[in-house]
């Protein structure tokens, strides 16, 4: 059985079900002090999947979202989707992948949301104003780590379900989900585990709905595509230990000079990636693409004022979209094992680890980038003549996603956002990487939509990361209304 | 009043007191458990000067230096020095400097002894083996932060004193103590309190004596000169907050290529410094100082396996030991603000702070060194056109100090020494600084010898520093032994 879609003309009411939009909409907007609430127990949690440290708090935030789903009634599952190797060789359990469904009417649409628990590592030190696991609700804001990225948006999708349960309105279509706990260090096990329930648990899904992304401005989006991203260690080994930069400085080959040496061959001052092959690869930018960044609503002023930059890579909005959305760039994250507190220390450090990523656009391909890379490496550190070690290892290799913008999960959607929010939606690409899109693209061959519900300026990644009262709240009602939208999408079994 | 030394041919017996060899040497093997407890007490205080948030612990240090010297009947001075200002402009006491004096017989020769009882940054997360708070007694060698660098030789000093008190021997001469605490971070505060103390603590001090240094081989050794020192952040500041690199990637210009790209313009691969200015100022090598460079015990194979390195920056013994000693170099010692924990983490940091020095030899001028830095690095950062922000500071610039090593001093250590351990010391420079050294020498005019007691493999700065029980206890021996042959120096006063 295969499903396809009719041109968006032909949307006409296939099942007959009543939408009660106000009353959904009263709903929502009189449990929002509830959302808020759950969303509160839900940042406390401290599931930061890159810390192995805190993997037990990861385990802990799947259970409660398994119970959560479970409260509404759902046939909820947790799939063990097995074990991390670490770098020292050691295995760690990931995180059970929480599934759940809500109906299974053969006569309905069956959608599959997306979406994940797991956030990135977030210190007071690092700079934020407010504790990141103490949900602060500060000027209409909710501040707190994961709060946009995708705690808020994975219970606005809860909460949608549960808004039609609680006003006996029948689901206009079967609604699975698929919650994942390692989002942001790589959807490690997920790709293996959609790959084997490909004809169970997927068989029956139509469309996939992934919430995990921001507007670029004040007005809603949808997102047709995203970067997808390799991640690198450049480890630089010397000396058996960390030495004394007076006793030993001028007669030791010093690890972190090579290192910072081959660092600056990755990317020119203008932005140019300076690893051969790389930029060849990429699919030129269409006359038609052009013309649809022109009419998005992108205020470059703004962006600077927001970042608080006097200047920014490129100066019109068309490259600074293109170069946005869908060029790669290089950016230099950090290294360990080098001297990175307050005060001084005068170290010769022994070994040290640049991280650093690559934002990967079609046609891009990871397993060819992480040979050009490590090439390129390897031959800019021979010409140091140095005795020192370098090993170059890619520890995410995720794709690009692009979907076709006029199909009809995106119609829909535009019908949606004009109810909800009375405007129409941008249609916008993502500079991050939902590596699973793609996935689910390749293996379920379904097709997708990204609808965000996060704001702008949410700071995802960064110090005081956010959801706005606002976003959080009618992003709940969005998705209510999405559902029935998409019910109205004709469906065609061959 | 104004001290003057006469050759050393001239050196015979001027003051009268017993030197009962033998019965020390006995009083102190029969005491090294006790010597090791004392150690381990104070390895225990984590008395690190660069951590702001140790201070209490670096005052306790000082309290407990003061109280041992008081238990001898010193006459024992806590000497406030002031402030010291931190970068975000609040203030911190320093730590105060404890001042100790046995003995004023106008008669005999005054030495006062320089140490200092602060430590460089320790964590096991480092890659210690041991707690480096705990000092760990392992196959004959003392394992702890400060062990070698300079607990344990301050406390072989104060035994000496100890060992001719409990055997009711005179000491041949007046001693004097100078401990401080913010040695490893550039000895904040002491310039000051030396120079107001120029014509009161040491107006009678004839030599100052310093054992904050190693041993270039098993060999006892002697040490002539030491390198200065200039530290440098160069800050590189862009964005108000860390942005998510997916979102932001490719838009932004990023601090920390910035700041690897002017990073790698300090030093070449093959170690030559590429800041303008900086070798010229260098004195050339003489061929007086290549001949005792030659005559040196340094096996460079071993000092390659002892490090754990497999090329050096130079391959002959006389280059080796002229960059170690006598030539400036660069090392970069880390970042601040970027991404330094392990796991992945995809951010742009929004300020880094890298941390690098040059050593300094004669004829340097850490102030020219400053003014060459600052320039060049800006010089080299408008190139790059970027619109961040980029601030250097210099926050250490101490001088090198060279001693004349023919003075009788000198000669007092080659007979000590021979007495001890049986051989004749090897006369040496040392790469790292002890910038207080310097200001000694231009502020008093008094002569100044390094008796280092310090293994050459004792790891300072390093991870598993450790002092061994014999340098230790053998230390003790020569210390006590110096007292006495510095006694022997032919006073004269003019």
């Amino acid at each position: 059985m295969k499903l396809i879609f009719l041109p968006s003309v032909l949307l006409v009411i296939s099942n007959v079900h009543a939408f009660l939009y106000n009353e959904l909409v009263q709903y929502i907007d009189s449990h929002k002090e509830e959302y808020v609430e759950v969303l509160r127990d839900w940042v406390e949690v401290e599931s930061d999947s890159s810390d192995v440290l805190r993997r037990s708090d990861l385990h802990r935030m799947m259970e409660i979202t398994a119970q959560k789903l479970r409260s509404l009634g759902g046939n909820v599952e947790l799939v063990d989707i097995g074990e991390q190797e670490l770098l020292d060789g050691q295995t760690l359990a990931l995180p059970k992948v929480v599934t759940a469904q809500f109906g299974n009417d053969p006569d309905k649409t069956t959608v599959c949301i997306y979406g994940h628990v797991d956030v990135q590592p977030a210190k007071m030190e690092d700079g934020w104003d407010t504790d990141p696991y103490n949900l602060t609700d500060l000027g209409g804001n909710l501040y707190g780590r994961g709060a946009s990225d995708n705690k808020a948006p994975v219970l606005a999708w809860i909460h949608a379900v549960e808004a039609y349960q609680a006003l006996s309105m029948e689901l206009p279509v079967n609604v699975k989900f698929v919650i994942e706990g390692m989002e942001e260090t790589g959807s490690n096990g997920l790709d293996a585990m959609i790959l084997a329930q490909q004809d169970t648990f997927f068989s029956d899904v139509d469309y996939i709905i992934i919430s995990d992304c921001s507007w670029l401005s004040r007005r809603p989006a949808l997102t047709y595509g995203t970067r997808g991203n390799t991640y690198f260690f450049a480890e630089v080994e010397g000396p058996n230990k960390d030495l004394h930069s007076g006793v030993y400085g001028g007669t030791v080959i010093e690890p972190m000079t090579d290192l910072i040496g081959i660092l600056d061959t990755l990317i020119s001052p203008s932005g140019k990636i300076l690893i051969p092959g790389i930029r060849e690869a990429v699919a030129p930018l269409s006359d038609e693409e052009w013309k649809m960044y022109q009419d998005i609503e992108f205020d470059i002023d703004d962006y600077k004022s927001k970042i608080g930059v006097s200047q920014l890579m490129y100066n019109n909005k068309v490259d600074l979209l293109a170069h946005r959305w869908r060029y790669p760039t290089v950016s230099i994250h950090g290294i360990e094992g080098a001297f990175s507190a307050s005060g001084s220390k005068t170290v010769i450090p022994a070994k040290v680890t640049a991280k650093f990523s690559i934002r990967q656009v079609p046609n891009m391909d990871p397993a060819m980038v992480k040979k050009q890379v490590t090439d390129y490496l390897h031959s800019v550190f021979a010409k140091r003549k140095s005795p020192n070690k370098l090993k170059v290892t890619m520890i995410i290799g995720a794709k690009p996603w692009l979907a076709d913008p006029s199909h009809p999960l995106y119609e829909a959607g535009k019908v949606a956002v004009k109810r909800v929010f009375g405007v129409e939606p941008d249609l916008i690409r993502e500079g991050g990487t939902i590596p699973i899109a793609r996935t689910f693209q390749d293996v379920t061959g379904k097709s997708i939509i990204m609808l965000p519900i996060g704001g702008f300026d949410d700071g995802l990644h960064s110090q005081n990361e956010k959801i706005s009262r606002y976003n959080y709240v009618e992003g709940t009602k969005l998705f209510a209304t999405y559902l029935n939208e998409v019910a109205q999408i004709k469906r065609s079994k061959v």
